[in-house]
Protein backbone atom coordinates (compact mmCIF):
# COMPACT_ATOMS: atom_id res chain seq x y z
CA UNK A 1 0.00 0.00 0.00
CA UNK A 2 1.38 3.19 -1.21
CA UNK A 3 -0.07 6.42 0.94
CA UNK A 4 2.94 8.97 1.01
CA UNK A 5 0.22 11.55 0.41
CA UNK A 6 -1.82 11.30 3.57
CA UNK A 7 -1.69 14.07 6.27
CA UNK A 8 0.01 12.72 9.88
CA UNK A 9 -3.49 14.59 11.30
CA UNK A 10 -5.04 12.44 9.67
CA UNK A 11 -3.00 8.83 10.49
CA UNK A 12 -3.11 10.48 14.19
CA UNK A 13 -6.94 9.66 14.02
CA UNK A 14 -6.92 6.56 12.52
CA UNK A 15 -6.68 4.49 15.88
CA UNK A 16 -9.75 6.42 17.07
CA UNK A 17 -11.45 5.22 14.02
CA UNK A 18 -10.44 1.67 14.36
CA UNK A 19 -11.20 1.92 18.25
CA UNK A 20 -14.44 2.92 17.79
CA UNK A 21 -16.07 1.37 14.93
CA UNK A 22 -14.39 -1.59 17.64
CA UNK A 23 -17.07 -0.02 20.27
CA UNK A 24 -20.28 -0.15 17.47
CA UNK A 25 -19.52 -3.62 16.62
CA UNK A 26 -18.86 -4.41 20.31
CA UNK A 27 -22.32 -2.63 20.89
CA UNK A 28 -23.97 -4.91 17.45
CA UNK A 29 -24.86 -1.63 15.78
CA UNK A 30 -24.47 -2.81 12.28
CA UNK A 31 -24.37 0.95 10.30
CA UNK A 32 -23.72 4.37 11.54
CA UNK A 33 -24.25 7.80 9.80
CA UNK A 34 -21.32 10.40 8.52
CA UNK A 35 -23.24 12.82 10.97
CA UNK A 36 -23.62 10.81 14.08
CA UNK A 37 -20.17 9.57 13.68
CA UNK A 38 -19.01 13.29 13.54
CA UNK A 39 -20.73 13.96 16.78
CA UNK A 40 -19.33 10.66 19.12
CA UNK A 41 -15.60 11.24 17.90
CA UNK A 42 -16.44 15.62 18.06
CA UNK A 43 -14.77 15.54 14.88
CA UNK A 44 -16.40 17.52 12.27
CA UNK A 45 -17.86 15.37 9.36
CA UNK A 46 -15.89 17.07 6.43
CA UNK A 47 -12.54 16.07 8.35
CA UNK A 48 -13.87 12.75 8.29
CA UNK A 49 -14.89 12.59 5.02
CA UNK A 50 -12.01 13.83 3.97
CA UNK A 51 -10.10 11.18 6.15
CA UNK A 52 -11.59 8.58 4.76
CA UNK A 53 -11.00 9.88 1.24
CA UNK A 54 -7.52 9.03 1.31
CA UNK A 55 -8.64 5.16 1.61
CA UNK A 56 -11.27 5.28 -1.07
CA UNK A 57 -14.96 5.64 -0.83
CA UNK A 58 -15.35 4.36 2.11
CA UNK A 59 -19.75 5.19 2.89
CA UNK A 60 -23.15 5.19 0.77
CA UNK A 61 -24.81 8.47 0.01
CA UNK A 62 -27.50 8.38 2.27
CA UNK A 63 -26.64 5.12 4.00
CA UNK A 64 -23.65 6.07 6.41
CA UNK A 65 -21.18 3.53 7.34
CA UNK A 66 -21.26 -0.06 7.30
CA UNK A 67 -19.63 -0.86 10.68
CA UNK A 68 -18.72 -4.63 9.92
CA UNK A 69 -16.99 -3.30 6.81
CA UNK A 70 -15.08 -0.21 8.32
CA UNK A 71 -13.97 -2.00 11.54
CA UNK A 72 -12.73 -4.86 8.66
CA UNK A 73 -10.93 -1.94 7.27
CA UNK A 74 -9.21 -0.31 9.41
CA UNK A 75 -8.29 -3.45 11.52
CA UNK A 76 -5.91 -4.64 8.21
CA UNK A 77 -4.73 -0.61 7.60
CA UNK A 78 -3.73 -1.12 11.03
CA UNK A 79 -2.15 -4.27 11.23
CA UNK A 80 -4.54 -4.99 13.65
CA UNK A 81 -4.88 -8.58 12.91
CA UNK A 82 -1.05 -9.15 14.03
CA UNK A 83 0.02 -8.24 17.73
CA UNK A 84 2.38 -5.75 17.81
CA UNK A 85 5.49 -6.54 20.07
CA UNK A 86 7.53 -3.80 22.31
CA UNK A 87 10.14 -3.79 24.97
CA UNK A 88 9.88 -1.17 27.68
CA UNK A 89 13.65 0.90 28.87
CA UNK A 90 13.05 2.09 32.68
CA UNK A 91 10.82 -0.14 35.05
CA UNK A 92 10.48 2.87 37.29
CA UNK A 93 7.37 4.14 39.13
CA UNK A 94 5.74 5.53 35.54
CA UNK A 95 7.24 1.67 33.81
CA UNK A 96 6.01 -0.37 35.84
CA UNK A 97 2.57 1.61 35.82
CA UNK A 98 2.87 1.16 31.98
CA UNK A 99 3.41 -2.86 32.27
CA UNK A 100 0.39 -2.77 34.32
CA UNK A 101 -1.37 -1.33 32.16
CA UNK A 102 0.35 -3.13 29.04
CA UNK A 103 -2.69 -1.45 27.04
CA UNK A 104 -5.09 -4.35 27.95
CA UNK A 105 -8.16 -2.46 26.72
CA UNK A 106 -6.46 -3.63 22.92
CA UNK A 107 -5.51 -6.79 22.40
CA UNK A 108 -2.76 -6.35 19.65
CA UNK A 109 -0.27 -4.59 21.54
CA UNK A 110 1.44 -6.15 24.07
CA UNK A 111 4.83 -5.05 26.20
CA UNK A 112 6.71 -9.01 26.40
CA UNK A 113 9.97 -7.74 27.99
CA UNK A 114 11.54 -4.66 29.81
CA UNK A 115 15.06 -2.97 30.64
CA UNK A 116 16.73 -1.53 33.41
CA UNK A 117 20.36 -1.15 34.79
CA UNK A 118 19.02 -1.48 38.68
CA UNK A 119 20.39 -4.71 39.24
CA UNK A 120 17.83 -5.60 41.88
CA UNK A 121 14.98 -6.10 39.32
CA UNK A 122 17.33 -7.62 36.39
CA UNK A 123 16.08 -10.74 36.16
CA UNK A 124 12.98 -10.40 38.02
CA UNK A 125 9.65 -10.44 36.30
CA UNK A 126 7.01 -6.97 36.99
CA UNK A 127 3.41 -7.47 36.30
CA UNK A 128 4.08 -10.67 34.53
CA UNK A 129 7.40 -8.80 32.03
CA UNK A 130 10.63 -10.24 32.70
CA UNK A 131 13.21 -7.14 32.98
CA UNK A 132 16.71 -7.89 31.26
CA UNK A 133 19.83 -5.99 31.91
CA UNK A 134 20.07 -2.53 29.51
CA UNK A 135 23.64 -3.76 28.23
CA UNK A 136 21.80 -6.61 26.77
CA UNK A 137 19.53 -4.83 25.10
CA UNK A 138 20.43 -5.30 21.47
CA UNK A 139 20.62 -8.53 22.02
CA UNK A 140 17.13 -9.46 23.43
CA UNK A 141 15.04 -6.82 20.57
CA UNK A 142 16.83 -9.04 18.61
CA UNK A 143 15.61 -12.55 19.58
CA UNK A 144 12.14 -11.06 20.25
CA UNK A 145 12.79 -9.21 16.73
CA UNK A 146 11.13 -6.11 18.22
CA UNK A 147 12.18 -2.76 16.70
CA UNK A 148 9.58 -0.41 19.12
CA UNK A 149 10.59 0.53 22.17
CA UNK A 150 8.47 2.44 24.81
CA UNK A 151 11.47 4.69 26.80
CA UNK A 152 10.52 5.50 30.60
CA UNK A 153 13.81 5.95 32.25
CA UNK A 154 14.54 9.13 34.63
CA UNK A 155 14.98 12.25 32.43
CA UNK A 156 19.10 12.27 33.24
CA UNK A 157 19.66 8.82 31.70
CA UNK A 158 17.20 9.64 28.65
CA UNK A 159 19.90 10.59 26.41
CA UNK A 160 22.52 8.27 27.53
CA UNK A 161 19.74 5.01 26.78
CA UNK A 162 18.65 6.51 23.74
CA UNK A 163 22.01 5.80 22.41
CA UNK A 164 22.20 2.74 23.52
CA UNK A 165 18.56 1.81 21.72
CA UNK A 166 20.05 3.42 18.68
CA UNK A 167 23.12 0.90 18.69
CA UNK A 168 20.38 -2.20 18.66
CA UNK A 169 18.87 -1.15 15.77
CA UNK A 170 15.38 0.34 17.39
CA UNK A 171 13.25 2.15 14.49
CA UNK A 172 10.84 3.86 16.87
CA UNK A 173 10.91 4.94 20.55
CA UNK A 174 7.81 6.07 22.16
CA UNK A 175 8.74 8.57 24.47
CA UNK A 176 7.60 9.46 27.90
CA UNK A 177 10.62 11.49 29.79
CA UNK A 178 10.32 15.13 29.12
CA UNK A 179 13.79 15.64 27.59
CA UNK A 180 13.28 15.63 23.56
CA UNK A 181 15.91 13.30 22.49
CA UNK A 182 18.25 13.16 19.84
CA UNK A 183 18.20 10.60 17.04
CA UNK A 184 19.18 9.96 13.89
CA UNK A 185 16.86 10.84 11.30
CA UNK A 186 16.09 7.14 10.67
CA UNK A 187 14.56 6.59 14.05
CA UNK A 188 11.11 7.89 14.88
CA UNK A 189 10.18 9.27 18.13
CA UNK A 190 6.86 10.17 19.61
CA UNK A 191 6.97 12.26 22.93
CA UNK A 192 4.25 11.51 25.60
CA UNK A 193 4.36 13.93 28.25
CA UNK A 194 1.84 13.14 30.76
CA UNK A 195 2.90 15.97 33.66
CA UNK A 196 2.88 18.43 30.36
CA UNK A 197 -0.15 17.40 29.51
CA UNK A 198 -1.56 18.19 32.50
CA UNK A 199 0.18 21.35 33.22
CA UNK A 200 -1.09 22.30 29.75
CA UNK A 201 -4.79 21.67 30.61
CA UNK A 202 -4.11 23.23 34.07
CA UNK A 203 -2.70 26.78 32.70
CA UNK A 204 -5.36 27.00 30.12
CA UNK A 205 -7.93 26.50 32.88
CA UNK A 206 -5.88 29.41 34.87
CA UNK A 207 -5.40 31.78 32.21
CA UNK A 208 -8.18 31.38 30.21
CA UNK A 209 -12.15 31.01 30.38
CA UNK B 1 -1.81 38.49 33.48
CA UNK B 2 -3.93 38.52 30.25
CA UNK B 3 -2.30 36.46 27.40
CA UNK B 4 -5.14 35.86 24.77
CA UNK B 5 -2.86 35.95 21.33
CA UNK B 6 -0.35 33.43 22.78
CA UNK B 7 -0.87 30.35 20.67
CA UNK B 8 -2.12 27.28 21.94
CA UNK B 9 1.16 25.73 20.47
CA UNK B 10 3.50 27.69 22.42
CA UNK B 11 1.70 26.80 25.22
CA UNK B 12 1.76 23.17 25.06
CA UNK B 13 5.75 24.07 25.00
CA UNK B 14 5.65 26.26 28.33
CA UNK B 15 5.87 22.75 30.67
CA UNK B 16 8.45 21.71 28.32
CA UNK B 17 11.19 24.70 28.77
CA UNK B 18 9.84 24.70 32.97
CA UNK B 19 10.98 20.94 33.58
CA UNK B 20 14.50 21.76 31.26
CA UNK B 21 15.48 24.75 33.49
CA UNK B 22 14.31 22.66 36.17
CA UNK B 23 17.03 20.21 35.09
CA UNK B 24 19.60 22.24 33.95
CA UNK B 25 19.04 24.23 37.55
CA UNK B 26 19.28 20.72 38.99
CA UNK B 27 22.82 20.43 37.30
CA UNK B 28 23.90 23.31 38.50
CA UNK B 29 24.35 25.30 35.11
CA UNK B 30 23.98 28.93 35.12
CA UNK B 31 23.31 29.85 31.47
CA UNK B 32 22.49 28.63 28.15
CA UNK B 33 22.61 29.99 24.55
CA UNK B 34 19.43 29.83 22.35
CA UNK B 35 20.99 27.24 20.41
CA UNK B 36 22.14 24.74 22.80
CA UNK B 37 18.78 24.91 24.06
CA UNK B 38 17.07 24.83 20.69
CA UNK B 39 19.38 21.72 20.12
CA UNK B 40 18.52 19.99 23.77
CA UNK B 41 14.60 20.78 23.27
CA UNK B 42 14.77 19.66 19.69
CA UNK B 43 12.91 23.01 18.44
CA UNK B 44 14.28 25.58 16.08
CA UNK B 45 15.95 28.42 18.04
CA UNK B 46 13.29 30.90 15.49
CA UNK B 47 10.54 28.94 17.56
CA UNK B 48 11.76 29.47 21.08
CA UNK B 49 12.30 32.73 20.32
CA UNK B 50 9.08 33.56 19.69
CA UNK B 51 7.63 31.52 22.31
CA UNK B 52 9.80 33.47 24.74
CA UNK B 53 9.07 36.64 22.87
CA UNK B 54 5.14 36.34 24.08
CA UNK B 55 6.66 36.85 27.44
CA UNK B 56 8.70 39.71 27.10
CA UNK B 57 12.53 40.12 26.42
CA UNK B 58 14.07 36.83 28.23
CA UNK B 59 17.69 36.65 26.66
CA UNK B 60 20.29 38.88 26.55
CA UNK B 61 21.78 38.67 23.42
CA UNK B 62 25.63 37.29 23.22
CA UNK B 63 24.90 36.09 26.96
CA UNK B 64 21.78 33.43 26.57
CA UNK B 65 19.69 32.63 29.44
CA UNK B 66 20.10 33.09 32.85
CA UNK B 67 18.64 29.40 34.30
CA UNK B 68 17.94 30.10 37.57
CA UNK B 69 15.75 33.61 35.95
CA UNK B 70 14.73 31.62 33.34
CA UNK B 71 13.33 28.63 36.33
CA UNK B 72 11.45 31.41 38.57
CA UNK B 73 9.86 32.79 35.05
CA UNK B 74 8.26 29.95 34.01
CA UNK B 75 7.61 28.55 38.08
CA UNK B 76 5.60 31.48 38.11
CA UNK B 77 3.60 31.61 34.82
CA UNK B 78 2.89 27.70 35.11
CA UNK B 79 1.82 28.09 39.00
CA UNK B 80 4.88 25.97 39.98
CA UNK B 81 4.98 26.89 43.66
CA UNK B 82 1.64 25.72 44.51
CA UNK B 83 0.22 22.32 43.96
CA UNK B 84 -2.07 21.33 41.96
CA UNK B 85 -4.86 18.67 43.33
CA UNK B 86 -6.68 16.46 40.95
CA UNK B 87 -8.89 13.55 41.08
CA UNK B 88 -9.12 10.40 39.30
CA UNK B 89 -12.05 8.96 38.02
CA UNK B 90 -12.12 4.78 37.07
CA UNK B 91 -9.21 2.95 39.20
CA UNK B 92 -9.28 0.26 36.56
CA UNK B 93 -6.06 -1.28 35.03
CA UNK B 94 -4.83 2.13 34.02
CA UNK B 95 -6.27 4.28 36.59
CA UNK B 96 -4.67 1.93 39.21
CA UNK B 97 -1.59 2.81 37.49
CA UNK B 98 -1.41 6.55 37.17
CA UNK B 99 -2.05 6.35 40.73
CA UNK B 100 1.17 4.32 41.22
CA UNK B 101 2.93 7.03 39.13
CA UNK B 102 1.08 9.46 40.86
CA UNK B 103 3.19 12.74 38.65
CA UNK B 104 6.36 11.97 41.24
CA UNK B 105 9.02 13.24 38.67
CA UNK B 106 7.06 16.57 39.58
CA UNK B 107 6.54 17.87 42.64
CA UNK B 108 3.32 20.18 42.35
CA UNK B 109 0.23 17.83 40.74
CA UNK B 110 -0.75 15.57 43.09
CA UNK B 111 -3.87 12.89 42.42
CA UNK B 112 -5.51 13.38 45.95
CA UNK B 113 -8.53 11.33 45.86
CA UNK B 114 -9.95 8.85 42.88
CA UNK B 115 -13.80 7.74 41.97
CA UNK B 116 -14.83 3.96 40.84
CA UNK B 117 -18.00 2.07 40.84
CA UNK B 118 -17.34 -0.57 41.86
CA UNK B 119 -18.26 -1.80 45.82
CA UNK B 120 -15.20 -3.98 46.31
CA UNK B 121 -12.58 -0.56 46.19
CA UNK B 122 -15.26 1.87 47.15
CA UNK B 123 -13.63 2.81 50.99
CA UNK B 124 -10.00 1.22 49.93
CA UNK B 125 -6.63 3.44 49.45
CA UNK B 126 -5.30 2.55 46.39
CA UNK B 127 -1.36 3.90 46.24
CA UNK B 128 -2.04 5.84 48.89
CA UNK B 129 -4.99 7.68 47.24
CA UNK B 130 -8.51 6.99 48.95
CA UNK B 131 -11.17 5.67 46.55
CA UNK B 132 -14.78 7.09 47.04
CA UNK B 133 -17.92 6.10 45.65
CA UNK B 134 -18.31 7.92 41.99
CA UNK B 135 -22.07 8.56 43.02
CA UNK B 136 -20.03 11.19 46.10
CA UNK B 137 -18.37 12.85 43.48
CA UNK B 138 -19.31 16.43 43.87
CA UNK B 139 -19.37 16.48 47.46
CA UNK B 140 -15.82 15.26 47.64
CA UNK B 141 -14.46 17.17 44.59
CA UNK B 142 -16.20 20.53 46.55
CA UNK B 143 -14.83 19.73 49.62
CA UNK B 144 -11.32 19.28 48.13
CA UNK B 145 -11.77 22.02 46.37
CA UNK B 146 -10.93 20.07 43.45
CA UNK B 147 -11.81 21.01 39.52
CA UNK B 148 -9.76 19.19 37.24
CA UNK B 149 -10.20 15.32 36.87
CA UNK B 150 -7.96 12.37 35.17
CA UNK B 151 -10.97 10.33 33.35
CA UNK B 152 -9.55 6.44 33.03
CA UNK B 153 -12.96 4.26 33.36
CA UNK B 154 -13.50 1.59 30.63
CA UNK B 155 -14.94 3.59 27.16
CA UNK B 156 -18.52 2.54 27.83
CA UNK B 157 -19.11 4.04 30.76
CA UNK B 158 -17.33 6.98 29.76
CA UNK B 159 -19.83 9.46 28.69
CA UNK B 160 -22.18 8.67 31.22
CA UNK B 161 -19.41 9.18 33.72
CA UNK B 162 -18.77 12.82 32.26
CA UNK B 163 -22.19 13.43 32.62
CA UNK B 164 -22.01 13.21 36.53
CA UNK B 165 -18.31 14.92 36.02
CA UNK B 166 -19.72 17.97 34.22
CA UNK B 167 -22.87 18.04 37.29
CA UNK B 168 -20.03 18.34 39.88
CA UNK B 169 -19.20 21.40 38.19
CA UNK B 170 -15.84 20.06 36.93
CA UNK B 171 -13.91 22.56 34.75
CA UNK B 172 -11.15 20.42 33.18
CA UNK B 173 -10.72 16.64 32.25
CA UNK B 174 -7.77 14.71 30.99
CA UNK B 175 -9.31 12.08 29.46
CA UNK B 176 -7.37 8.54 29.29
CA UNK B 177 -10.42 7.23 27.11
CA UNK B 178 -9.95 6.69 23.51
CA UNK B 179 -14.10 8.28 24.06
CA UNK B 180 -14.16 11.72 22.27
CA UNK B 181 -16.36 13.19 25.13
CA UNK B 182 -19.23 15.42 24.15
CA UNK B 183 -18.86 18.28 26.96
CA UNK B 184 -20.25 21.70 27.17
CA UNK B 185 -18.56 24.55 25.94
CA UNK B 186 -17.09 25.75 29.48
CA UNK B 187 -15.51 21.87 29.97
CA UNK B 188 -12.16 21.89 28.79
CA UNK B 189 -10.97 18.39 27.62
CA UNK B 190 -7.60 17.25 26.30
CA UNK B 191 -6.90 13.96 25.58
CA UNK B 192 -4.83 11.45 26.20
CA UNK B 193 -4.81 7.72 24.22
CA UNK B 194 -1.62 5.78 24.89
CA UNK B 195 -2.42 2.92 22.35
CA UNK B 196 -3.36 5.40 19.97
CA UNK B 197 0.07 6.92 20.30
CA UNK B 198 1.66 3.43 20.04
CA UNK B 199 -0.33 2.54 17.49
CA UNK B 200 0.14 5.40 15.32
CA UNK B 201 4.11 5.41 15.82
CA UNK B 202 3.92 1.84 14.38
CA UNK B 203 1.41 2.68 11.45
CA UNK B 204 4.36 5.36 10.50
CA UNK B 205 6.81 2.43 10.79
CA UNK B 206 5.17 0.07 9.11
CA UNK B 207 4.13 2.64 6.19
CA UNK B 208 7.16 4.92 5.60
CA UNK B 209 10.23 4.91 5.87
Amino acid sequence: MTQYKIPNATIKRLPLYYRYFQFLDDSNKQKISSNELAQALQIDSATIRRDFSYFGSLGKRGYGYDIKLMLGFFKELLNQDKTANVALVGVGNLGSALLNYNFSQTNNIKIVEAFDKNPKIIGETVHDVPVYDIADVKQHLKEQNIDVVILSVPVKSAQQVTKQLVAADVRGILNFTPLRLSTPDSIRVHNVDLANELQTLIYFLNNYN
